[in-house]
């Protein structure tokens, strides 16, 4: 840091994402993208009058894809907000909200706590239980803004609908945020929910379930006034955040959604497979709705099993944080991948 | 805006973009970009391995780009920063520089005032000279935050190099900002000053000379302790947001700066001839090194010749504030352009 920047900045601890080695090609089971490419109509709207009218500034409104978004997800346009990844999504909530405090678990995305130490929000920090279950009662009628991630991160574990709708009831005065990154993997989403529940905010991804995570496109679906509010915190930040590659492609995938779907039923068939043969091994595994699992076992601490992967050339999330480094998270990726990543792990426990 | 968020939020006004309306298709001199498209190389780069490759994040290091960036502008690869275009450089410079305020002048790029009122930044507004000249001197021993965009927008007027060095000169301990953005237009950069100032931070972008403005790619040279304050915002906001195609093309925009500079050249005949022919009709316009330009005349108010040009299907940007709403800030494009623009002009002002 330099001497010029603010104190606030100089202290807090910035993200760390997931390693992009160029040592060597690897099996890369670490950042939860999609072992599948962008459909076929994604491929053919990034043609060569695309590409060449990147001379011109996209359209700030994303209005093509807001369109399409909207009637996928069943609600009206100004219901729709769309940025530069969920994560900027997440940062313009915590600027927006966040002047009260905000809270959420101590195991789940560690981008929320960075969001915090940004603005000088306060953070409330509240334990999962031992097994990592968020239980909702935790969450009523706190006066400050509740981030929850649902499927969690990296746990998997997901809460159901009527336990955000308890929350949403009992905080009828401060800003619900579910992030909804990994919903499509078999969570329940929490969309329907926001007709009627003014203080809640859903944020979705295509970096995970539509194949797009280069691509760089979240979305937001709220109360119209919440989406104002993002609108504005966007317009006075960057407005042509949106690449127009990314737009055009965006309003491809959800044209192709059957696709994108298809896509995550094999991911949870690989995933059950992923399960059932680390189980086999006799790993201890969570019970998980997204695209990744959590996984650790007896023989062999978090780390080591981490190593000793990327050893092999297989490369997993291996967070060193107390209650969680015996574990590992796995990306679940082709039934090639699982099955190579299952072959290390057996050669590892094996060899231990 | 909602009852849910932060006051300073609900009171700041945002930045307008320059319109895109759908109505009918326009001949576009609003918003500054090129009329020229991205190079074959660009072209080349973006191709179906590389959309395939979307569904994997970006570099958030941005290595390849970097690394040609560097050596284009003669620096180490640690005075390079990279982002999601110029405007989220300004933003961060704000979020990291702006605890004791900033100072800017009274007509230039709107988006500095919005920033100020977005992280509650006390601004000292500066005015230029009656004819828009920026005085040095009005910017030496200040204990704040300065920007400066040289070339100023939306007058097109520079400041030589030597009085930005008095500037960092005599303002050791607070960053200066020096917004090039339209530098490549016959301005004189000052990145070659980063070796020697510490507190100087160069901006730049590809949205204007190197025609991707839809790409979104903005970057800045300076000394690597403020590259690394620049670095750490990122990684606490939004560490993937630039676009894995964007990296492509924009290392491809560097290999290929030859065709940029040519086009460069082709603006700067395009704005001499406009220039010219405007004055022959009787206008006044300021000596813009940038690619547009600030023009006014007396027989027609400023709103009253947008309007005229927009009905004519050529749009322009004007700004309705105090010292400048007599002017329309028109972008030079292409020769062809200019002349449709030129012949519309004749005939409103013939009209009138």
């Amino acid at each position: 840091m330099s001497r010029f920047s603010s104190e606030r900045l100089n202290k807090i601890e910035a993200y760390t994402p997931g390693e992009q080695p160029r040592d060597k090609s690897y099996i890369k089971l670490n950042t939860n993208e999609s072992p599948y490419p962008p459909s076929e109509g994604v491929i053919r709207a990034i043609n060569q009058k695309a590409v060449e009218d990147l001379r011109l500034y996209s359209d700030p409104t994303a209005k093509e894809l807001r369109s399409a978004l909207a009637e996928l997800y069943g609600v009206g346009e100004k219901n729709v907000f769309l940025s530069n990844g969920s994560d900027d999504i997440l940062n313009f909530a915590f600027m927006a909200y966040g002047a009260a405090g905000a809270c959420f678990a101590d195991i789940t995305y560690g981008f929320y706590q960075v969001f915090a130490e940004l603005y000088g929000i306060e953070a409330e920090i509240i334990p999962l239980s031992e097994d990592f279950t968020l239980d909702y009662r935790d969450y009523l009628g706190k006066d400050k803004l509740i981030v929850i991630a649902n499927p969690n991160a990296p746990t998997g574990k997901t809460i159901p609908l009527w336990q955000i709708e308890e929350i949403l009831g009992a905080n009828p005065d401060t800003v619900v945020v579910i992030d909804e990154a990994y919903v499509d993997f078999g969570g329940e989403s929490a969309v329907g929910l926001t007709e009627r529940y003014q203080n809640l905010l859903c944020v979705g991804t295509f970096s995970k379930s539509r194949s797009m995570a280069g691509a760089r496109l979240g979305f937001a679906i709220a109360d119209e006034a919440l989406i104002a509010d993002l609108e504005k915190i966007k317009y006075s930040t960057n407005p042509y955040n949106i690449n127009r590659l990314t737009q055009l492609a965006g309003a491809a995938a959800v044209r192709d959604n059957g696709y994108y779907m298809d896509n995550c039923k094999k991911i949870i068939k690989n995933r059950d497979y992923t399960i059932a043969e680390l189980k086999a091994l006799g790993f201890e595994v969570i019970d998980s709705k997204a695209n990744f699992i959590f996984a650790k076992t007896d023989k062999c601490g978090g780390e080591e099993l981490y190593l000793a992967l990327k050893e092999r050339g297989v490369l997993v999330r291996h967070f060193e944080k107390p209650r969680i480094k015996d574990y590992n998270r796995i990306t679940i990726g082709s039934r090639e991948e699982m099955e190579a990543f299952i072959s290390a792990v057996r050669e590892i426990v094996g060899e231990i």
